[in-house]
This record gives structure tokens, sequence and C-alpha cells, in this order.
């Protein structure tokens, strides 16, 4: 028995709603390319060896695998699974292709990915991600730490989503401080900052203690720490200083925190910040990273992620430095979506629909449509000669602007008349030279409130 | 340890040869858009019990699990596979979103499929296919079956792929003509006469004989009809009467498909044939059947295939009778990449490097690529402030066709000079105003031979 239903975490949108998710795709990719990344794809799948490299099983890859395939194979290394990003594919394609390709690489990545987690609002298993990233050969100058998350935000702006955060921070500033603080375990201390936005700062006090062996001054240093935000990260040695955790490491790395602030303040005020609670839980980033919220909308989460990277890309002697971020499509345009923020002007392409007078006519209302179609009109015929009531009210209920009604017999073969069919106006027309108003012309999307 | 290997029947594109897929698949989408067909994406994966429901096993369909799944798990109708054609997930899409869409619906999906098959020149485990489908409720006007596969003749037209020849023919009229000779096993007749491609006439009328109950008589007209080609259908009703296959059913069915014929004759001279070997594999097919292959290049299979089909689309008292047809987008993008016969202009987007005097005044230029891409320009920033020489030189390498050099000190921010550096030839200019050549402005995909 064949199932009929949707499948929890595996989103699909209507017609109209695909024409938002589109026009997210298009707006990306256009600034993407005035940027001079390349476009770049990969296959869905990579062997578990490639996604498992960074220990991350939490991700919950799915596994792929022949149904037809003997049922006694293992799962090994070798076993194939869906990529649950676009950094590892890359990472492994640039590996692969190093030799035909230009350095310092950018490419964009926009395309689907896959984790089995619990689906909640703006989290699926089948995701779609939008990412920008640049390695170089051994060395990657710093200035691409500030490039690239300017590119996204003018990405999120150019999609005109409302005001956005971005929240950056130093991976260097963090294990400076916290090696300043006298901790060790940095990734422990990490892993328990990275949860302050979900358990609140009383629990991550607690796991500091507990599992990333602070004392209760060092965990509430840690604290006063993580609560540091802002654009003046004179604040942050001030606060070092005084409990006595500033060091030569943070001394190096405060400055081009400050210079990715300043740099992104001048070209967009207001909307890149310092947060020293940023971490981010990957273990692959080695410099800056970022998270992006919606404003008023945080409870979204990060819809725009990444950092900088210095082993990732990397087997044997070489090495592919990099800075990336990502985008969560999905995520955005599922708010878009629900919010009705944006809306497509209409459900079709369409634009026209040439009416049909009689079946045995149809060849007149077909070439009425091509010679609308060759001036770039989307037109479709009607699908039965009904009367034409029910053809303006098939064009009505598909969402179609104009109806176009041809001549009858005697007529030029592309005169007759279109009707709008909102308005009521009706005028003379010939195909070959009637255009709809540009606003009618494409089916665009627009905001709405 | 991690493999870094491309992994055969899963294909992957440079970043120039992603272009040239990219040109295909936007101009399916205008194309598409144009005829009125409004865009859906599906998931990826399907129940088992969808994916299955035709019987179509011999798919070598993906079994996709959650590494982390109970491993005791048995596979059943509820396990999920990666679909591996854009019908059988539209035909659920449909039935489960009917009541928010307009019938007939027309849609276009430009998407990834995947089948474990044996991978062959042209044939991969993971491909992009582009599909239209129409389909109505209850009843779905014939001239459906004319109006898509001219869609699709016209999309292959704009591709400029050389000249393409679809083969057509209609499933009632050979099922009229099997059973005009008598034969019952309509499904192994078929079956067999798919094969004449691969195996020849000799094995196929072997076959006919052995597995499909035919005489040696029968199994010769079967073969003498399946040869028949041409746009003149007369010819079948005469070889029909002579070997006494004619009938009602015959009579009825043999004008369509003459008229299908006529019609893409007017409009597209010399591209769409009937012809009676043409029955296509799948069995859900009730009426026209379609397949494409480029002219000259036949070995590289179909490129776009599809039919009519009354059942499909159907759950209870509910039936949506439909047509599609599909092009084959990664076959088709594959070959055009072996011969060569289209490529990028260049391989990035990128259309001119600003290069960078110190990196002290990286900043101005920043502003001067800033300048450019507001006017549409794509531009990039040279990645460290190297000797000019170095900075052409790795333009030269990207493929960038134009270095700005932004002026000194004193000059105004947007002053500069230009260089094509191809020619050699040096201009002052100004990043507000100036632009490249239209050619120029953007990476495009051009015919080559």
């Amino acid at each position: 028995m064949a199932r009929i239903a949707p499948l929890s975490g595996f989103p699909e949108w209507l017609p109209a709603e695909r024409a938002v998710e589109l026009h997210v795709l298009d707006t990306l990719r256009e600034t993407f390319e005035l940027h001079g990344f390349a476009p770049v794809e990969t296959r869905s799948v990579e062997p578990l060896s490639q996604l498992l490299r960074k220990g991350e099983i939490d991700k919950e890859v799915y596994v792929v695998r022949r149904l037809q395939a003997d049922p006694g194979t293992e799962v090994d290394d070798s076993t194939l699974g869906l990529h649950f990003d676009l950094t590892v594919p890359f990472a492994r394609y640039v590996l692969q292709n190093g030799g035909h390709l230009t350095f310092p690489f950018k490419r964009y990545q926009i395309q689907r990915s896959w984790r089995g987690e619990r689906p909640q609002d703006g989290r699926f298993r089948e995701f779609v991600q939008a990412d920008v990233d640049v390695v170089g050969v051994d060395v990657l100058p710093r200035h691409y730490e500030v490039d690239l998350p300017l590119v996204m935000v003018e990405a999120l702006q150019r999609l005109d989503v409302g005001a956005v955060r971005m929240r950056v921070n130093d991976r260097r500033v963090v294990e400076a401080l916290v090696r300043g603080l006298g901790l060790e375990d940095v990734a422990g201390v990490l892993a328990a900052v990275d949860k302050l936005a979900k358990i609140g700062p009383a629990a991550v006090g607690e796991q500091l203690r507990a599992r990333a062996g602070a004392s209760g001054a060092q965990a509430d240093a840690v604290l006063a720490l993580a609560a540091v935000q802002g654009t003046d990260l004179a604040a942050v040695q001030a606060l070092a200083d005084s409990l006595g955790a500033g060091s030569d490491a943070l001394a190096a790395a405060l400055p081009d925190l400050q210079a990715l602030v300043d740099a992104a303040e001048a070209v967009a005020p207001g909307v890149v910040v310092a947060d020293l609670a940023v971490v981010r839980g990957l273990d692959y980033y080695t410099g800056s990273v970022y998270e992006t919220e919606l404003v008023g909308q945080e409870d979204l989460g990060s819809v725009c992620s990444g950092g900088r990277y210095d082993d990732l890309v990397s087997e044997g002697s070489v090495r592919h430095p990099g800075v990336g971020l990502s985008i969560g499509v999905s995520r955005l345009v599922s708010r878009l979506l629900k919010d009705g923020t944006v809306a497509a002007t209409r459900p079709v392409p369409t634009a026209v629909l040439v009416a049909v007078t009689d079946e045995a006519d149809r060849g007149r209302s077909d070439a009425v449509a091509r010679a609308l179609r060759a001036r770039g009109i989307p037109a479709d015929t009607a699908p039965i000669a009904a009367k034409f009531g029910r053809q303006i009210k098939h064009a009505d209920r598909s969402g179609i602007p104009f109806v176009f009604f041809p001549g009858g017999e005697g007529a030029a073969p592309l005169a007759g008349q279109v009707k709008d069919i909102r308005s009521g106006e009706q005028v003379d027309a010939d195909a070959a030279s009637w255009s709809p108003p540009e606003e009618d012309r494409r089916q665009r999307v627009v905001r709405t409130v």
C-alpha cells in the first residue's frame, strides 16, 4: 500500500512557495558571482571515512546502500553516507582537484544536505545550504576573514529579510583567554560555553566546574568574559587584565578581531558585533567564527554561520587553510513563508492565458502563445475550448492575470483582444507587439509587509 | 584514513564545467517558465512502498538509513529510499497536495535522482533530470500529448546542442497491432521490442517466439511493424491491413499519432518522426511515448524521454491522468563537456581583478570592487599586495580578463587605470562609470565549434 503523507523533517513547498525559495537562491547566486565565487556542486555522498574523519558522528549521518546489495555486507569506512554539510565534501573536492584549481580558490555551493536529527522548527533532516569558502595554499591572508562575512551580510541584505545581526569571535582570542585563566581543557571550556544560549550561565558554570576542571573563580571568570559583546574590544583587554587573563597570545589575536568588527562597521553599520560567547560547536575552526540571527527572530537560531579552518583541507604535506560561511536556506525560507513577509506576485510563471475559441482552431491560440513567448512573455493556452467565462475562471483560479482572446476567422493571425481579469479592462491587442505592464511580465517575489 | 578519490557513477564538474551545466539548467528553466510550468521540488526520499509500487525493483533503489539507527531494524515498506526518477515523487506530491493545486497542473522539476546501476558513458548513479509534466483531474485533453514534447524540442533547440530527433509512438497503436496479430501477451511483446536497438531483430524474434507466444509468422509481422518509421502513418495502416492486423482500435488510435507528428512538423520541421519500435520500458505509459537522440550521437542513448500515463497518479477514486517528459541533464552535459562543443568564456564569474597597491591601502581596492559590483560587474580584489606583475599573473591564471589599478594617494577614490590583459591595452578608468565590453561583463557559455 502506497503511503501518501508528508515526512517530518523533509520540507516540500507548494509552487508559489518554491518561487520564493528560487528567488532566495537566485539572489544568493547573483551576490556570490558578483564577488567572484565560482560555482561548484559535489556529489551527495561521501565514504563514511570522509564524513566521520572529524569525529562528527553526532551529525547523525544517513547511510546509503543499494537495496539489492548483499545483505551480509558490513558497514565500513568505504560505505557511502549522505553529506551533512557542504564543507566536508568541499574539502575532499579541493584535495581531489587541486591541480585544476587556481588558489586562493573561491567557490560557492548551493545544495542539499541531510542530518538524521530530531526535526524542529527551522531544523530539518533534508535542507538546502548556500556556502561560500575560500582556500589558499599553505597560507590564507587574514583579510578573507573580513571579506567573506561581509559577502554574506550583503547577501542577506539583498534578500530583504529584515535586520540581521552577525556575532563574531575568534577562536585564538578565546583560547588565549582560557589559557590565560590557567585552564588547560580548552575544548571542554568551549563545549560548555557553546551551550550558554541553550542552558543558561548557571548550568554552564556547573559544567565548567564538573567537566572542564575549573575552580569556582575560573568558572565565574569564563562566564564574565563570555558575556562581553560589542564593537569596542578594549573592554575585553581590560576585563582580561582585571582577571589576570592577559597574555601575549591575547594581545596578538585581539587586534584582528577588532579589525574585523571595524571593517564591517564601515561597510555595513550596526550589523556585526563581537560576542565572546560565540565559539561554534565544530572543532575544525581555528580563527574567526561567525553566527547570524534575524533581529527579533533569534528563536530561529543562526541563519548564517562559519569560520576559519586551518587544517580541514589537508592530506600529507598538502594544506589549504580556508574560511567559509553557510546560509541555512531552508531555515530562512521556512521562516519567510511562515511569516508571510515575502510572497510571489502570482502562484504561476504564466502572465497570459490564451483562450481557445474552438478545438479545431487551437492552432491559432498556440501561435498567439508562441508569439508572446518569443518576446519573453510567459504564456499558456486554455486547457479546453470551454465557454469564455469558464476559461476566464480557469485563469483566475490559476492566478494568471491576463486572458488573450484571438480574433475569429478573417482576423490577422496574431490579432485579438486582451483582458486584465483583475480590473476587467479589455483592449484590442496584437500578440506580435502587446506586452503586459513590466511589473506583470514575470512572476516576482516581493515584500508584503 | 580518508579516501580522496572520484566515485564511479557520481559525476562532479570543475567550476568552468559547472558553468556549462548551470547554463543548461538556466535555459531549461527559462523555457519551462515561458510555457507556464510552475516550479516544484520534492524531497529526495520516498518510502519504499512508493518507490516499488510499480514493481520497479530493477531501478536499483538506494536505501537510506540513519547510521545510528537500531541495527536490528528490518527493511520494510516504510524504509526510505532515494528516488530513481522525478515522476514517482511528483505523483505522490500531486496526491498529497491536490487540494492546493489548480488542474490541469503544469509543473517543471529539475533535481537529482539516484540509481544503483552499473555506471557507463552517460549513465550515472547520481544524475540531474529536468522534467515537465501536466496532470488533469479524471481527464486530460489529448493536445497535451502534442504540446509537451514540443516544449522539450524547443528547450533542446535553445540549448544549441545540434540536431535532435524525437521518435514518437503511441502505446494504443502498438497494443492494437499486437492484438490485431492475435497475440495476447502485450507486455511480453513490448518487452522484447524494447530491446531492438540493443540486441537486434534476430534475437528479438527469438524472444517473441520463446517468451511472448508468437509463431514465426507473428514474430516476423511484429518485426516488420516495428521497423516502420516516418511522418506518414498511412504506411502503418497499409502494412497492418496486409498483415491482417487492422482493427477498430488501430483506426481509432492512429489518427492521434498522425496528428502529433503533423503538429510537430509544422512547428519544428524535421525533428519529430513516428517510430513503432519506441515502446519505453516503463509499464505505466498508456498513450504517446517519446524518445530523443542527438543526431550523430545516437550511442549516447535517449536524452529526453517520456509519455502519457493514465493511472500513475491515482489513489482510491482520485485519478490524475498525465503526460510528461524528462531531459537527462547529466547525460547531456557530460557529452557536451566531453565533445568540447560548448564552453564557458572564462572559468570564473569574475570580470575584474582589482589590484592592491599596499595592504594598508586595501580599503581603496575594496571600494573600487564594490563600485563595480554595484553596477553588476563581477569583481574581486587581489589576494595579496604583491608586485603588479604577480597580480596580473594571478588574473591570467584565474581567467579574469581585466585588472583595475587604483590611483595612488591624492587620486579620486574610484579613479585608476584598467588593463585588458589579453590585449595589453591599458586606459584611464573610474570605477563609478567604466564597464567592460558587454561580451566580457558576465561569464557566458558559448558554442565553440
